[in-house]
This record gives structure tokens, sequence and C-alpha cells, in this order.
């Protein structure tokens, strides 16, 4: 049972491909010519990517994959132009090289990593953000693929995320560090409603998907979308208590000296379906708690 | 009145270009750094595009565009692996380089161009192949664009075309080519539905959109998608003969001695919405002799 990860030096990546997943599958990543692949630990195949398409395809050959879990991204909230390019290599020609050659080499299945920002105020599609609109034009995309082939395409829909090693530019990072410092920030209201989950709830969330997928029901999965949400929804304001009195420590924020962001999103996308078989284990204090006690041990 | 034009050099674009449009509005053009812009003519002004964005930004801005007509594309049927990386880049990625100079640097309009593939046996989106998936893929990300901006952002879907100078691989220039060598070629049985333009209709149906695009009720082309389709529409095999009898001249095709190919539209989308106050003027009678009345010409 072999499974190719797309994404694997990222914060949810890494934690994929070193969680129980390895015990069951033999894992493989793709990766860019530059990427550090020491986090990777031992036992993972790696084939460094040079945008060469038809050596992916003989690599996949190769390979025999069953399945393919494509996390690769560029992320940005507010998009510069020097993101644009950036944006529709990744997270659009990049999964589209990667579906072609799943579908060459008669790759089973297919997990794409979506977000709640596709789905701005609205059950139907409308982007938050340029970064959305990309992830939404590689399921455009992707829909010639699922047409035209048996391969079973499921999206898995991300909120915030947080955990330990986690270097990506995000509230809970820059909340430990403010809790370190002491120093003071300057926020919005903070009456947005936050979705937040606990990286082991999320890596949970992809382990039962997977088992799904190698399942005799797995073709009740083509073409569907998943969503990982957290246990609580609280606001912004009461996130920050809740991590002041799980980690014992003080945020130094000014509240409601910021404006909110050009299309904040106030209140999350509410029509999750979450995948059969799942359930999020940790509330917001026990991830916080997990969270220091996993810091602590580095 | 000024106008930005992409994929001028091509079939529909040189001729848009060299149009009536001359005389009504100042046209400026965006090209690849070796592209052939002698075409062109005199008195339109040329940009070349390396990618780098900011340079388009600054350009915009020097020259206060009113709308930009969205004609660039990589066009395949059926695609290769090489086509992958060209589709994504001349269908997404510059088209989203345009809109992002566009929203910039205030231009009103936008005309972009979409084909009736993306709507395979389907009033909805379904795309017959990859490249109708990477135009619907842009629209995709169009709309962040146009939720967020006043832009009036417009397309026009696309059938087949055909006229003078064309030099594309396509069905007419093939039978002008066998109506003159007398060499027999294999086709399918011939029962599929054609829809297509003479050029000179094509190339109305842009001024009226324009025309509407610079009067009061130009809002109400916002997120609007029109059509343009044939005057008739008939059998491949009726089509063959309606060439012979107005090109005076004899096709040698084995017709049922090929295959249909994979997701071949049999009946060309029907839901289509003309632009107000354009009609097609040529019959395929007509279309033909023109054609070959031009074509004597040159």
């Amino acid at each position: 049972m072999k499974i190719l990860v797309t994404g694997a030096t990222g914060f949810i990546g890494q934690r994929l491909v070193n969680s129980s997943l390895r015990e069951s599958y033999q894992i493989a990543v793709i990766v860019r010519e530059n990427s550090d692949t020491s986090v990777l630990g031992k036992g993972i195949k790696v084939f460094h990517y040079n945008e060469n398409i038809d050596k992916l395809i003989k690599f996949c050959t190769y390979e025999k994959f069953d399945g393919v879990i494509h996390l690769a991204t560029h992320f940005t909230t507010n998009h510069t132009t020097e993101d644009i390019p950036k944006l529709i290599v990744s997270n659009v020609k990049f999964g589209t090289e990667i579906i072609e050659a799943a579908i060459q080499t008669k790759i089973k299945w297919m997990i794409n990593v979506g977000t709640f920002w596709q789905n701005f105020c609205s059950d139907g599609y409308n982007p938050a953000n340029l970064y959305a609109a990309t992830k939404e034009a590689f399921q455009t995309i992707a829909k010639y693929y699922t047409e035209t082939s048996d391969l079973i395409f499921t999206t898995i829909k991300l909120n915030d995320t947080y955990g330990p090693n986690d270097t990506r530019k995000k509230l809970i990072n820059l909340w430990n560090k403010i809790a370190k410092t002491g120093e003071s920030v300057d926020f919005p209201e903070g009456n947005q409603i936050m979705d937040i989950s606990y990286i082991d709830d999320v890596i949970s969330a992809f382990e039962i998907l997977i088992k799904h997928l190698y399942s005799v029901d797995c073709h009740n999965f083509k073409n569907k979308i998943f969503t990982v949400s957290a246990k609580e929804r609280v606001t912004l304001k009461e996130l920050a208590s809740i991590y002041e009195k799980a980690t014992k420590s003080k945020l130094h924020i000014n509240w409601g000296k910021r404006p909110y962001r050009k299309r904040e999103v106030m209140v999350p996308w509410d029509k999750s379906i979450p995948i059969p078989g799942w359930n999020p284990k940790y509330s917001l204090e026990m991830g916080f708690k997990e969270l220091m006690k996993q810091q602590d041990n580095v």
C-alpha cells in the first residue's frame, strides 16, 4: 500500500508523514529541488520535482501508488503582485501535473486540500481571497479529470490549524511569541468566530479518510468535499481567554485598535460535512495544553 | 477611448485590431516578447510582456485604458503533457495578471473569451477537454476580482470560427487544402452538429459588446456570459456539401473511416444568450463564398 504525498515538508505534511500512517503504508514524497528534507525522517522515499512532468510520470509508473495526498500549496491571506505567479504555479499548475500523473499511472484516489475561505459568506463558491480562488480553480480543472476517469477525487477543506513545529505566520504562533516577550499587539475588535483545529485532529481526519479510500465503499468518496471543523467555536476574544487560562500566560492585546481586514470572515462556513467516523478529540483548552507540553519537550 | 487587447496576433485578434474598431478607439496590444507584430498594421501601440507584472501595471497606469479584450489563449483539443504548463500559463496565469493590472489601474471593463466546450452535454460546467477546464478555471479566479471591485467582467463564449488568414489547424483549413490537392481524408461518420461562425460575424459581436460597455447600461453586462452562435446549424456531413457547392470544389472525405474522438461534441451547447443587438449576417454559403473571394485577393 503506497501513498504519494505533496507538501510533506509543510506544517501538516510533516506531521502526516511522521504519523501512524508510516506504520500502515509505504510513503513517498514529492518536494521542490531546494526543499529541506531533513524534517522527513527515515524510510521515506523522496522525489525531487523540477517541473518535468514526464519524469514525474515515470516515477509514478515505477512506484505504482494507490493514492496521492496533495497538501502542497502557496498560502497568502492578502496577495501582492509577487504572489500571483506563486499562487498559480503552486495551487493550480502543480496540482494539474499531479492529477495528470495520477490518471496516467492509474492511481486510484487523490485527497485534495481546500480551505473554508472558498465559501466566504456563502454556501456556494465565493472566495475570501485570491488564495481561495486558486484553490477553487484547481477543483475546476480537476473536474475534467474526474469526468473522464475513475479517479476517486476527494477534497478536505481545512479552516485554521495549529500545533507544535508550526513555522507559519499564524495567530497562535504570534500569541506564543507575545506571551513570552510580554509585548503588546493591536488587534481588531475580536468578535469574529474562530474555527481552529489542533494538528492531531487534522491528522486523524486524513487517517480515517484514507481508511475509507482503501475500503470497499471507496466509490462513495468520489467528488466529495469534507471539512475539518473544531469541537468548539468561540470568538477571537474568547479564544484569547482560553489560551491564557490553558497556558497560564498573559496576552497583551489591544482589542479594537486595528480594523477588521477586507473580507474578514466573521462566521466561518458552517455547511461542513465531517468525514464519516471522524470526530475532533481536542477541546481548545486541551489543544493549547498539549501544544505547551510538546513545545517544552523540544 | 483606449482599449488594451491580448492575443492580438492570433486569428481573431488580428482581425479585431484591424477592424473598424481602429477608427473609434485607440488600441494597444500586449504580446509575448517573441511575437511577430508585423501583422498588426500601423498606429497600434505594442507592449512586450516578459511576465513582469509590475511593468505591466506601470504600462497600464500610464496608458489609462478604459477596457481590455482578453483573447490570448493556448488552444488544444486533446492535450499532451507538454501542453499542461502552456495551458495553465496562457489561460490561467496570464489572465490573472491581466485582471490584477485591470483592477489596480481602474480599468472599467474586461471582455474575456470562453468556449462552448466549457458546457459539454450540460447546461452547467462540464469541460469537453483540459483546454475548456483551464478557461473555466480563469473565470473561477476572476470571480475573486469581480466580487471585490467594480470591474465589469463579461465573457463571450465562442464555438468554431473560420475566415481568411486563419493559420490554425482547423476543419475549414483542412478542407481548403484537400479541395486544392485532391487528396482524400478519413473522417468520422459526420453526424455531429456544427456551430461555426464566419470571422466577420465574430468581430461584429465584439464591436457591439464594446459599444454596450461604453453605454450608460454598461453595468448590466457585469458577470454576464454571451455566446457567438452561427445562423444555421447543420451536421458535419451537410456542412461539407454546403462547402462544396459554395466553393465549387470536391472534397474527398471517407465518412465513417475514423471513430469520433473522445468526448466529441455531438450537439453544441444551445443555451446561448446572444449579445443584445447582435445577429449573425453570414449564412454558411455566404461565409464560404466570402472566404474564397478574400483568399483569391491575397
